[in-house]
């Protein structure tokens, strides 16, 4: 076993400090990674305080993680030492069932192994091993299966590849699934870590991109991240006069919010996909959805082929996130500082400072 | 103008009563046609009784209007005196929005022209006139225009047929446009004038459909329909034991009900389309959406390309409404028992009582 030094969060109140955990040694299939740097993505924040239930203390958050080979098992053929990888919000999944077989892994029947508040699973039934928690990325080290594992680009700078793994997934699935092209009106709603690669990849793509958000303040951020058009939601007039307007919407948001607000703005046959999760249900008129047959859809991350491809695109069009670097010590402030929105748009932990004892 | 015997509420409270109209002599595009039944549809309450508020009185219900062409202006060729016609849900439209030009007219960006309980169009611009209230099919007369009436197969037993106009054409279209095919997983949840040709129609497209009613007492019913399974929602079992099954939902109902249940019996990258309008928004939660990527939609009636097309497929399958025949002056009491869902499965007024002078 291989001495990791970690930081987890003890139970769902302390603040996170520093933990010693234990990595394996990489099986046949498995790579080591030293990690250089994680995100940190608002679920980690969830879990950590367990605010959705059922969290596994202590906990190792982070699923945003990109960092170097350093070992590779002796039946890995697809990675290289020194090679930059990133490993994102699942670590293995059941392989067999449909969803699996189809690259969809994150939809797992069986559920998938989260990287970290979850299970790792026995190498030949695949079946969670409950004595085996995952630790995600805040941390020096992780082994993962090479199924698992997704090639950085060199062209992509490492730290801000980081919140590709979760938040560039997020987004770039739902635009990619639903079909989202060039010329089509795309609205954004919210501007925080979703939100700007929301923007960055939908305007890749060639849509006319459209930020709603409740801040008036981003107005200019939403420009240089690459929207044509910004509308604040605070005074309601944008709800009248962008009715009908686009094909295609996410929803980033998981404060409370009117679904049917947001869906009147759709036009005929247009879809709105909520990636956010709000800790409560919304309400839905029917008639919001009948009046022009739209649709309000959901997506969870993507599968390990689609994330590669999303990766890849990234590169080809420049796109990384914007980001604040920031020491593990920094962690609990960071949090803190999520929980007030003030982050533009991710913090990224440097791996380094905990490897020097950081803490 | 041609006088025409019919029944209508003065307002919201009163019974429905003898009532005469004028029917215009048809234009030079418009058919006259003999009504010889007409459905009654459980929206003709809504708006009888002002129950989604803005109706229009003295107001002529009835929108599933079967008859016969009795004059043709001097421009009509696609119909001829004789000739098995219907009228459905509109009569009008802007005919020049995308929706329209699409043949899409029941999303028409201005709105369509209701049968009745909304406005005739002048014949140049389309606007809407207010002067001129629509009357619909309680009446033994209509004038329509020629690119708003179907053809009725002569295979299609007249008064069967009449429910089709409205009841069939808002199932068959969900199901053609979300790409029902044989073989896929189909779920009818209510089994009333909508669920009922909702079995017909889905099972018609090969698929395997099952019923989910909370009456038991419907089991057989939804066999005889066509339906290969049948669950009662009464217990809750069954939102477990058929979590993640099926490839489509139609959603039927208008009483209140959560979506969530049914969100949940769907698989991955299933939709549920709702074509009930229950009078209050009912809760989503978006894990319910994002956890199996499904969708929910919601549809309104057809087309009137669609709907003939819904007419022929059923001309070709066989299928027609179960209805009950009644008298024009049994609609009050059909109307009760309606509201105490005691119809299997619409109520279809012979028109010819109140040519006989019904009431």
């Amino acid at each position: 076993m291989l001495k990791t030094p970690a930081y987890a969060a003890l139970d769902a109140t302390s603040p996170l400090a520093p933990f010693n955990i234990e990595r394996r040694e990489p099986g046949p299939r498995e790579v080591l990674i030293d990690i250089l740097y994680c995100g940190v993505c608002h679920s980690d924040i969830h879990q950590a305080r367990d605010g959705w239930g059922g969290s596994v203390f202590p906990m190792v958050p982070g699923h945003e993680i990109v960092g170097r080979v350093s070992r590779v098992g002796s039946q890995v053929e697809r990675f290289q030492v020194g090679e930059a990888v990133g490993v994102g919000v699942f670590v293995d999944s059941c392989r067999r069932c449909p969803s699996c077989r189809d690259g969809e892994e994150q939809y797992c029947d069986f559920g998938m192994s989260g990287t970290y508040n979850s299970y790792e699973r026995d190498p030949v039934e695949h079946r969670f091993d409950k004595s085996r928690p995952t630790y995600g990325g805040y941390a020096t080290m992780i082994t993962v299966d090479q199924d698992y594992v997704l090639r950085v680009p060199e062209a992509l700078p490492l730290d801000r590849a980081a919140p590709l793994l979760c938040a560039g997934i997020t987004t770039y699935s739902p635009l990619k699934h639903f079909g989202v092209k060039p010329g089509d009106r795309v609205a954004v709603v919210g501007l925080g870590g979703l939100g700007h690669m929301a923007v960055k990849l939908a305007a890749a793509m060639g849509a006319h991109v459209t930020v709603l958000s409740t801040s008036e303040s981003k107005r200019a951020d939403a420009q240089a991240l690459g929207a044509q058009d910004f509308a604040s939601t605070r005074d309601g007039s944008v709800f009248k006069e962008k009715a009908n307007t686009f094909d295609f919407i996410i929803d980033t948001v998981s404060a409370k919010h009117d679904y049917n607000a947001y869906l009147n703005l759709l036009r005929l046959d247009g879809t709105m996909v909520l990636v956010g999760l709000p800790e409560e249900p919304e309400v839905v008129s029917a008639g919001s959805l009948t009046r022009k047959r739209r649709r309000l859809a959901g997506s969870m991350i993507g599968g390990i082929r689609e994330t590669q491809e999303m990766l890849d695109f990234c590169a080809q069009h420049g796109i990384a996130s914007d980001i604040e670097l920031i020491r593990i010590e920094q962690i609990n402030e960071a949090y803190e500082r999520m929980l007030r929105s003030d982050v533009r748009y991710r913090f990224v932990i440097d791996i380094d400072s905990l490897r020097r004892g950081g803490g």
